[in-house]
């Protein structure tokens, strides 16, 4: 099969070294508007040419956009416009229904298969790229019945390569839940990250002292904000919606230490263990 | 060297199991109010013998007290009562200030190495035990000069066995930079659980979608409060100053939401991701 990768970076990068170490793909086009980093993905080789969209399309038989989700609603329409009735596209967007409301109406939008693999580290760009990434993660697969079946088969072989579990959303539903579990979680860490260089000048303190928790929780703080503006865009109205929430239980744990009711925080802190059984 | 452990769970059984695994230790005595947990410690075999604190003081060359602060003010005068002038003290605190306040003037003060490791997971007891993990990490030593200088000798050849790196802090200043690092990454993935929890009724869905990002953020947030409400209770005023600070800092975002002021939220990203060259 002949895939095209539209971004060369972690994701499309990890998508591109599977297939190919899987021998499911014959040759992968890689398109990319960084030119340093398509030469990048040359050289590491995980794509076997460089190409412009446009001609790429003419001989492939996926094309996978793997580009920020801003990148992904102006490129959609046009690519839908260019590809035969036979090609599929997937695109890997983090937030789906603004993208997926852009195409609604058009005529090969049974074509698309739109996708969001629940996988990722804090690190981006070809060189991020890992052969395992997904395996075990989940795939979301969002408004699946509008894809034709043909297509949404293919799609599916190609996650069946990347060892994945799949659900199925449909886009409004996954804007919410992935505000939840997802995007929240980056926001927070960027704040974590903030506090931190604010409160504690001496930088070299913050290296000495940070721990291993310290590292999990601000992790995230190191996303490329070329990625996740575009998210926080899209999905604005659910990620306010959590963050009220989160900004009101740090409120509540503010006002107990307080009021020093130290009481009703431990039994808030039993309550937030409860992530332990649901989690793993 | 002949050394007790009091508290045998994480902290306690991983500095057991190093100092049995590197011969320092001939023999290690257990002590805790846990009966199961000092069988645990048994059978796993990073102790050799089970006794009360005042019958293990009486054959033992460094006592190391690794329970929850507020069992550690509990216990810290009385045993310096008890011990004679060769023997050392070390505790494990996460929190330094009222502690060490609470035996500043004890005739025996010198023989107590105020330390805090920073390294732990978010597991606990004695099963949670690793010999490694301490292995590269900062073990913090506390008002230093307030050690008689042979008991911190004796305690620094302990934490070589642990294989740590050193700083040396007053109390005040360590639980200034604790609250910064360590307690308010807690707060803050309780917080976090705690929202989901709240905003995500069907569980299923956070098994599906927890994508790494999610679970490192929120790993914190399976630690138990009894090890926690005591580190806040005796650390309020500076958690609380830093908890300000980060509210703050989330209430900004909100803002910036809000009004979708995407620019300066895309600038106050690119500076949370400084921590990229402060973390490593």
């Amino acid at each position: 099969m002949k895939i095209t990768i539209v971004g060369v970076g972690l994701i499309g990068g990890s998508i591109a070294l599977t297939l190919k170490e899987k021998k499911f793909a014959d040759k992968v086009i890689g398109v990319d508007k960084d030119q340093n980093n398509l030469k990048k993905a040359l050289q590491i080789g995980f794509i076997d040419e460089i190409k412009s969209l446009e001609e790429a399309v003419k001989e492939t038989d996926v094309i996978i956009l793997s580009i920020p989700v801003n990148a992904i609603i102006q490129t959609l329409p046009h690519l839908l416009d260019i590809i035969h009735d036979q090609q599929v596209v997937m695109d890997m967007g983090s937030t789906k229904e603004q993208l997926l409301a852009s195409v609604d109406h058009h005529q090969r939008r049974g074509r698309l298969v739109a996708c969001h693999p629940m996988a990722g580290t804090e690190y981006s760009g070809p060189e991020a790229a890992l052969s395992n990434l997904f395996t075990g993660k989940t795939m979301i697969y969002c408004d699946a019945t509008n894809s034709d079946e043909d297509a949404f088969d293919i799609a599916e072989s190609i996650v069946d390569q990347l060892a994945m579990n799949t659900v199925f959303m449909n886009a409004k539903e996954h804007d919410i839940h992935t505000a939840y579990v997802s995007h929240i979680s980056h926001i927070t860490s960027f704040a974590l990250a903030l506090t931190v260089l604010e409160k504690e000048k001496s930088q070299g303190r913050i290296f000495e002292l940070a721990s291993s928790g310290f590292e999990s929780t601000v992790r995230l703080a190191k996303s490329s904000p070329d990625m996740w503006i575009p998210i926080f865009k899209q999905n604005r109205k659910n990620v306010l919606d959590v963050l009220e929430e989160h900004i009101y239980q740090l409120q509540q744990m503010q006002q107990l230490l307080k009021e020093e009711d130290f009481d009703t925080f431990y039994k808030l802190i039993k309550k937030a263990n409860k992530i332990k059984r649901i989690l793993k």
